[in-house]
């Protein structure tokens, strides 16, 4: 079935999961989601994602699929498939989701971390196309990480290669979610934005953030929209956040001399608003010989990475 | 000649050239070395060391060799086989090396930068065997890393990758030779160990580092002895430099998640007095499950590194 036209790409994120079926070429044949069944447990979930796949796979035989792909959040031992216990996942523990899958659908299944996943797809599809080395970031409620190294996915000893967005930035900086201090992820992430808005928000009374939302409530959303409409207190917190992230990714460029960084979410959305002073940290933490071969730039698939990412699994490069 | 059973091994240091030939499984059948001529200019160098080249092949046709390995400072291109003008080699620019020796002796030429070619050398015959993920990093004058990763040399997008000595680990941290500030290098090298104990001369007059040389002439051996010998100062000046190699090595096991860390002159000549220190910063500033798969060792090969790395580039893992 090496050959086969067709692939099954699953998607289990904390808050939705989906399925396609696509071709190799990346069209989307048939496409279901659903809001995850999470606080069910994690055998509703994979009852979910059995019947969705069932759905797209309805009038395709067997021999017609190459495979099922299916991301997830870490930790996860992509070699045996079997996901351990992704923080957006709560009550999942080895769970064997590749055996789980190729027992009921009797197709080869191969299972990948999202952001290693979203690299390929970034890599196949997207901002990273044509390139030999190439580091994808996330950059949104996390920085998670894939690497494509001479031209393929590289997931490190065990399965936790590319997590940069807890490599360490600011020595003694703030404390991070994963119990470590200064972790890129705490200076830079959606939720560090909002929280760097709120710490700093009595210094501010007159920024159009504050016209719009409470600091209880501020989001990273808030601060881009109103940096985009001007506002410089807005785009003070953001450019802190965007330095944060030049000199992490100025570290990785050091160790790996990638010819592109590929950024989610944040820079897709803030743009110049991000990019600009990223680049001007990463002019003073990077060699000029590192950086004249380095591009960054913000992913391209949108809402479309998350199915090809699935079905990358089974697209060999 | 790719089974040829000989491999001619090119090292082209500062200080010293050295030319052997080899068998394919490392033993050394014949060495030349001398003082490098740099003074005189790279021409000759070159001729230097196509002399001792002649008189390590004597008696041997060219049939039985697989080809010239040769190993030196970067900047250089390994592909196009030039090298630049590394820090070490007053006078070279551009030298095509490659060219050079394959037209006088009429046998395939490889060039490499010394730290890949050691960490070829360690994870082959060293203290690397048997791994697929390992960071070779050399800790003396300079800090280089070279990346074995899926069991291949990774060299980056312009034979950059591993610069880990320039990632920047403390934020406005001491000038580096490099033009940055606050590089692991300008932190934890050899000259930075020396210049630190020299900073703190004045406040630690006790010290037996200052029975034994000035603080004009102080070198990171005279800490290490010092140290050896059981002097607090001696000890608190590594444990600093050692903790910074922590903190480097934490982001990049990180990135990388490697499950090995072979570090090379000062981890060799001071062991647990760095490596202790060391192992504690990493704990802090690595995650468990990436340092549950990852040892971080001292190099194995010693004064016979440079000659097995120049004729590891003719050696297949």
């Amino acid at each position: 079935m090496a050959n086969a036209p067709y692939i099954v790409g699953v998607d289990i994120g904390g808050t939705k999961v989906a399925c396609v079926l696509a071709e190799a070429g990346g069209r989307i044949l048939a496409r279901q989601w659903q809001p995850t069944r999470s606080v069910e447990g994690w055998q509703a979930v994979v009852q979910q994602l059995f019947e969705m796949t069932e759905q797209v796979l309805e009038g395709v035989s067997s021999s017609q699929v190459r495979g099922i792909g299916i991301s997830c959040g870490g930790p996860l031992d992509s070699q045996k498939g079997i996901v351990y216990s992704p923080p957006n996942l709560p009550g999942w523990d080895a769970v064997p989701i590749k055996q789980l899958f190729e027992e009921r659908f009797g197709l080869p299944t191969r299972l990948e971390n999202d952001a290693n996943a979203t690299a390929l797809a970034e890599h196949r599809f997207g901002a990273g196309r044509g390139t030999r080395n190439m580091v994808f970031m996330t950059w949104g409620t996390g920085i998670g990480g894939g690497l494509i190294l001479d031209g393929r996915l590289y997931r490190g000893t065990n399965d936790l290669a590319g997590e940069i967005g807890h490599t360490t930035v600011l020595l003694d900086g703030p404390l991070c979610g994963c119990g470590k201090r200064g972790c890129l992820e705490a200076l830079a992430s959606g939720p560090s934005i909002a929280r760097r808005a709120r710490e700093l928000a009595s210094e501010s009374p007159e920024s159009l953030v504050w016209q719009r939302v409470s600091p209880e409530e501020v989001t990273a959303q808030h601060v881009v929209e109103a940096a985009e409409a001007g506002d410089t207190f807005a785009r003070f917190v953001l450019a802190e956040a965007a330095t944060y992230m030049g000199i992490g990714i100025g570290n990785v460029a050091q160790i790996l001399n990638p010819e592109r960084v590929v950024l989610g979410t944040i820079a897709v959305k803030a743009g110049d608003l991000v990019l600009e002073p990223l680049r001007r940290a990463l002019a003073v933490h990077a060699w000029g010989r590192v950086r004249e071969v380095l591009q960054v730039v913000p992913a391209e698939l949108g809402d479309r990475a998350q199915d090809l990412a699935a079905i990358c699994l089974w697209i060999e490069d």
